[in-house]
C-alpha cells in the first residue's frame, strides 16, 4: 500500500485518455464520478487533463501530473487494439520498459477461457516498474472481479469502460482515504460586484479558507453563491460567521 | 476575424478554470456544450484542461494551448471577485499588461445601470493586446446581450456561467466553421482480441480515417463498437465497407 493516508492534505490529479470523449462521441463519466469520490475521501483533485490517444501525449502529461500531485488517475487506452497506447506511455514517460506480466496473463487465460485470442494478452504488457494493487481486501487467488490496479509509481491505472473504471476504483478506495474537507455556503442577494470588498477581506483574514465567488443569474431568491472549504471545521465556520456578519442584510441564508 | 474559415482542419483546446469543477461542487456544462458544437463545426478538438482558480496555472496552460492548437477557448474566471485572475493570466501568459477597456466600460455602465458597483469595472480590465470580437451580425451598438467576446491572439475567453458562455459562443459561432467531419460505426459480436489484427489493418490501409475500438460490456448484442472518423466521406465509406467485409460474421450492423 503506497497511499499517504497520514498526509495532510494529498492532492491528485484525472488524466481521461480518449479521443471519444474529445469527439463528443460518449459523456464522460469517469472523471465526474472519481471527482465526487475524491471530494468524499479528502483528497484535493488539483487537475484534469483529456488528451486523445497519441502515445508523447499521455506520457507528457503522465510525467508532468506525476511529479506534481500526490496521485495521477488514468482512464482508458487500456485494451488490446491499436488504439490502446496508455500501458507503453506510462512506460515511456518513467523511461520503463514493457514487459509480460505473469500474474495478469494468468489472470486473462483464466478469465476469458476458450474465447481468449492471443492478442487479448496485450494487456498483461505494462510497465516494468509497475505493481498490482488489489486494495486492503487483498487478492481473492481466483479470476473474479475486481482484478488488480495497475501502478507505476504514484500513477493509477485504470480502465475507460466506465462500469469496470467504478469497480476497480471501489476496490482501491480506502487506500486514499485523508482527513475530511468540511464545506460551507452562503447565498448573497447582492451582486459579486457589491461583495467582493468583503470577500478581499475574509480571504486575507482565513488564508487556510478556500472561498469561492459563483454568480447565479438564473436563480431566483439569489444572485452569487459563495463557497467556503477547508480542512479545519472550526475556521470554515468561523469564516462563514464572519463573512455573513460582514455582509448584514445581503445574506439570503447560509448552509 | 480571426478564424481561418480556410484551414482544412483546425484545431482546438478548451482550458476550463474554476475551483468549483475540481471539487465536484457544480456538474461541468460548458466543456460538454462546446465539445458537440466544435464537432458540428467541423473543427477538431485535441485537449480539455481543468485548472484551478491560479494565476500561473492559467497562464502556463494558456502559453502551451496556444501554440500548439488553432483555437484556444477558456471558461471562467473572468467577473470581479478575488477567484476571478483569467484576464490577468492570459496577459500574463503573453507578456501584456492588463488595461481598462473603454468599450467595454461604457458596456459595463450602460449594462448595469444604478446597480454598477465600482468593483464591477474590473471586467473591463483585459490584456492589452485583446480585441473585442462581436461574430458575424457585428455590434449592436446598445448594451444587449450579446457582448462581446474579448480574444487575445487565438485565445478566446468565455465565461464560466453556463448560459452567459452558451450566448456568447453561439454569437461567434459561425466563424470557425470548417469541412464537416463524417463518422461512421460499425458493431462487432466479437470481442477487442479478436478483431484487433483485423482493425490493424483498417488503420494502416486508411491513414486519414480516425478508427476507435470501444467495448461495451453491458450492451446485449454486440462487445465491441468501432468508429469512423474523417474529413473525406468516401474515405470513411470506403473504410467502413472495406472493415465490414474483413470482419464478416462479426459484423452485428452498421451505421
Amino acid at each position: 500500500m503506497s497511499a499517504p493516508t497520514n498526509a495532510a492534505n494529498p492532492t491528485a490529479a484525472i488524466l481521461l485518455i480518449g479521443n471519444e470523449i474529445l469527439s463528443g462521441k460518449v459523456e464522460e463519466e469517469n472523471a465526474r464520478f472519481l471527482t465526487r469520490e475524491l471530494r468524499a475521501l479528502g483528497v484535493a483533485l488539483r487537475r484534469i487533463e483529456v488528451v486523445p490517444d497519441v502515445t508523447d501525449d499521455i506520457a507528457d502529461s503522465v510525467r508532468a501530473l506525476a511529479g506534481r500531485f500526490d496521485f495521477v488517475f488514468t482512464s482508458g487506452g487500456v485494451g488490446p487494439t491499436h488504439d490502446d497506447v496508455t500501458l507503453h506511455a506510462v512506460a515511456a514517460a518513467f523511461g520503463m520498459e514493457v514487459r509480460r506480466h505473469p500474474d495478469l496473463e494468468a489472470l486473462l487465460r483464466a478469465g476469458y477461457g476458450d474465447r481468449l485470442h492471443e492478442r487479448d494478452l496485450r494487456m498483461a504488457d505494462i510497465p516494468a516498474g509497475a505493481r498490482l494493487e488489489y486494495g486492503p481486501a487483498g487478492p481473492r487467488g481466483d479470476a473474479r472481479a475486481p482484478w488488480p490496479v495497475i501502478v507505476v509509481r504514484n500513477v493509477w491505472i485504470l480502465p475507460g469502460v466506465p462500469s469496470i473504471f467504478r469497480r476497480k476504483f471501489e476496490a482501491v478506495r480506502e487506500l486514499f482515504r485523508a482527513g475530511p474537507i468540511h464545506g460551507r455556503a452562503l447565498y448573497s442577494r447582492e451582486g459579486e460586484g457589491q461583495i467582493a470588498g468583503a470577500l478581499d477581506e475574509a480571504v486575507a483574514a482565513f488564508p487556510d479558507v478556500e472561498i469561492g465567488s459563483y454568480p447565479h443569474p438564473e436563480a431566483r431568491d439569489y444572485r452569487v453563491k459563495i463557497t467556503l472549504d477547508g480542512r479545519d471545521a472550526a475556521h470554515v465556520d468561523g469564516a462563514l460567521a464572519w463573512l455573513a456578519a460582514r455582509l448584514g442584510d445581503a445574506v439570503v441564508r447560509t448552509e
